[in-house]
């Protein structure tokens, strides 16, 4: 066998058995390796930042790496943006990346170029496969740091180390460092702080401490201790819905997020990090919470969030029986009609939701009223792009949706933002994924107007009205999908809409709705 | 005044007249700067990798350098890929990328990212803006590192080096140093060396040696002195077509390379690398030149290729008046008919292509005889990816219009390079530009199919297959260019295809024809 086979054994020894590939010359020996394994499921994206963004999103949702196979560094590079989103999101994933011939590096060919200097500043760990012997303690050392703690690993694979003839072995399974235990010190600090400031202490939950049994203690802590419960602006993955707490997110505005954490004298972090403003203003602050917080730490992300806000839950003696609220009903609002507006796709989305759907939000401005609705909506997962890089939303609902074939995958999509990884729509069709896509059409990247304002422009002049809106031509939305094997079609009116939408959750997917606003 | 007006009036001074841009909330103000320039040319990207392939196509046909204009660490890895071609291409090029203020920096904000880490392997020069008093140094050494020699440069812009307040000042023209003497010592050595070994040396030109002013003189020298002229495989510029002096191009395949250079003793460089393989392959030769074959200099990139070949002709005693081969008129071939093969739409676009046409050529296996004809073709500029990496021909096509408004360009593009950077297309509509694109459609990465074969599978599975092949869904390029506003028609027949090109050549672009091979 040779050193690809023999990667491939370990990868599939660990249960890595989904590959998102982009592949290219210096990777035929690894395809020819994977064509012998058919346990391996190989997805091809027609573009590398569909292949990192679906792996991401597959990781959100099965808490697993997926590998990735890209074509050394500018194959890497085009998947890095949604690498920037999977590090910052802290999802597991392996992107193996080919590389030409040790021997080779050396006569600079084309294709050459710096792969670690690429990979490195959107990767937690970097390695490079040293040559054929190498092949099993690289990749195991890949796959260990992609879940401890959870992030996002590049191995770099050359050619020779390949396709060189390695003994043949069955390697086995990684074993993997246990979760830290509890930090009592820690957890008792934060109840202290919960006891001396009631109703004045903040609490910023994400990652494990997002799903819903930890959400249930956090919402414990919040009914008993007074304690306010939030999320960051961007979630990687909150499970959300009727029955379950809910956290305030805290706003995107850096007036509305200070204004929301004014009265906090403590902010605990749970697997979170301090908010900061997501930009810096002229004359704004760029940390969030007042002057004088006090910010604790519970528990870090790798550690065991939900554990540690039940040792919490404990130090407060909360029971479980607590009661916590969580939204029981959807609120009474007339049924939205007439004209399309976002307001009205987001008060149809959160209403039509099917119990269980995934919910991938890369709407930006569009859908920020979906989430304070989602509440209220059939219980689901939902999750956005957390690095600020656009274009993870089409390739997220990929990446979910071939992790959770049963379940149905709702993309809420920016036209603006849908543009940069478009193709990920191929591959929703060539694997007949249930994916509904809702592109929130208003031909304008609607944020960059807000912060031209935010920058003091009012008026807009052409060359500025030539980069922020996209009009002249309207983008065809159908056209567009179809063109890659998409059903779809348009509505922009209320009505339409809900008989759309109707339809598309009442079938297999993929399907796009483009719904003009 | 603030920072970005004073970064544009660098810029505008030293005839930077073009910014191709993709613009996210840091670069706000450097939006509201361009706004404030009607001289300053936009151009919306819909991804980043539009915008830089469209800054390499503009730099290759201008020999200037545009502006990029891209977001942070995320935006500027999705124009990497390009940026990788540019540099091999060595295109001057300006990248512009925003940053977080510096003082938001240290909060590690989601967007945050090593974006000097990003841009060193894919620039040859990186630089930062230090504030607001630097603009003026830092622009003017970016754009003179862009130029001397020719180069893809990349400066950092944080956003308050951007907005804030510097005196008003006109910037003046930077001063840029003169091209080298050329080097007379190594001009007589190559001289010599042609004399002692006729009919055994060759040249490999390229840059400004391929130009139709050098390639005369370079056709002089092979005619008098015995030299063999050629190309590297992937190649920048070319002027080419009758009356021009046709070198060879050093074949793709490495047997075919080694057996087209076996009988070189000496292989003069000018401007060019040595030849190596495109990739390593078990067995077969990185280097392509004979052992025994002395490689040298006659001149580099950024020397004066044309005087350098002058003064050898000098040396060699030819006179300006000296013959050389080229051709005259299109070879005797029967016209294409029947069902469309990617032969026939060579020989059909190199028989119709207009005089002084540009050639943007990305359809990889599928055009490699279009080269060979167009030799025989109208007088026009050739140009290809030069880094290996896909998605570079429908950028470098649309910036290649925006340079040369009253040409016709050309892009031959394979279905799965074009994927890539689709999204290009959508510019191309806006901008109004004159491009036919032709798709050669053969639903599949053929390339890939035959490098399977190289590494000795010539058989391929269910999981090789899904990786190699782009059917199930067939791609429509007719709905995806409709759905960024390109008409398009599709062709199947040589008659049609001809009857699609004669109309395309025949009306302002764009135009897609999908070429169903």
């Amino acid at each position: 066998m040779n050193g690809a086979d023999l990667l491939c054994d370990v990868l599939l020894a660990n249960d890595v058995t989904v590959c998102f590939a982009n592949p290219g010359t210096s990777e035929m020996h690894f395809v020819a390796a994977l064509d012998r394994k058919p346990e391996m499921r190989c997805v091809l994206g027609l573009f590398e930042g569909v292949v990192t963004g679906a792996a991401d999103g597959y990781a959100r949702m099965t808490d697993r790496p997926a590998a990735t196979l890209l074509h050394t560094g500018p194959g890497l590079a085009n998947g890095l943006a949604n690498m920037h989103n999977a590090r910052r999101a802290r999802s597991p994933m392996i992107n193996i990346v080919g590389d030409h011939a040790s021997y080779h590096l050396p006569l600079d060919a084309p294709l050459t170029s710096d792969i670690e200097g690429l990979a490195a500043p959107m990767s937690n760990w970097v390695g490079r496969v040293k040559g054929p012997a190498d092949i099993v303690p690289a990749a195991e050392a890949a796959f260990r740091a992609s879940l401890t703690p959870p992030g996002v690993t590049t191995l770099i694979l050359p050619a020779d180390a390949a396709w060189g003839e390695v003994d043949a072995i069955s390697p086995g399974k990684v074993k993997l460092a246990p979760l830290p235990a509890v930090d009592m010190a820690a957890v008792r600090k934060v109840a202290e702080a919960i006891r001396a400031a009631p109703g004045r202490v903040g609490m910023v939950v994400r990652g494990q401490a997002a799903r819903a049994d930890a959400l249930e203690i956090a919402g414990r802590i919040a009914a008993t201790g007074g304690v306010r419960l939030f999320s960051e602006v961007l979630i990687a993955r909150m499970q959300r819905g009727r029955g379950r707490f809910a956290p305030t997110r805290i706003p995107y505005p850096v007036d509305a997020a200070t204004t929301t954490l004014r009265d906090i004298d403590v902010l605990v972090l749970v697997g979170a990090k301090e908010p900061v403003a997501f930009f810096a203003y002229p004359g704004k602050p760029g940390r969030l919470v007042p002057d004088n917080c006090q910010v604790l730490s519970l528990a870090a992300h790798g550690e065991d969030l939900k554990a540690a806000l039940e040792a919490l839950a404990d130090e407060l003696g909360i029971k479980p029986t607590q009661q916590f609220t969580a939204a029981r009903a959807f609120p009474d609002a007339p049924t939205p009609s007439g004209r399309l507006t976002d307001d009205a796709i987001a008060v149809s989305v959160a209403r039509k939701l099917p119990a269980n759907a995934i919910v991938c939000d890369e709407a930006v401005t569009s859908a920020r009223r979906f989430f304070a609705l989602s509440a209220y909506a059939a219980p689901h997962d939902y999750m956005m792009g957390t690095g600020g890089s656009i274009g993870g939303g089409i390739p997220m609902a990929t990446g979910a949706a071939i992790a959770c074939p049963d379940r149905k995958v709702i993309n809420l999509e920016a036209d603006g933002s849908g543009m940069y990884t478009v193709q990920g729509l191929w591959t929703q069709a060539r694997e007949k994924l249930d994916v509904v896509t809702i592109v929130f059409s208003n031909r304008t990247y609607a944020i960059l107007h807000g912060e031209m304002t935010n920058v003091g422009v009012n008026s807009i002049g052409e060359n500025a009205r030539r980069m922020l809106d996209l009009d002249h031509p309207a983008l065809d939305w159908i056209a567009l999908a179809n063109g890659m094997g998409v059903e779809a079609a348009r509505a922009d009116t209320c009505e339409r809409f809900d008989a759309l939408l109707d339809s598309a959750l009442s079938r297999p997917g993929p399907f796009l709705i483009e719904a003009v606003i």
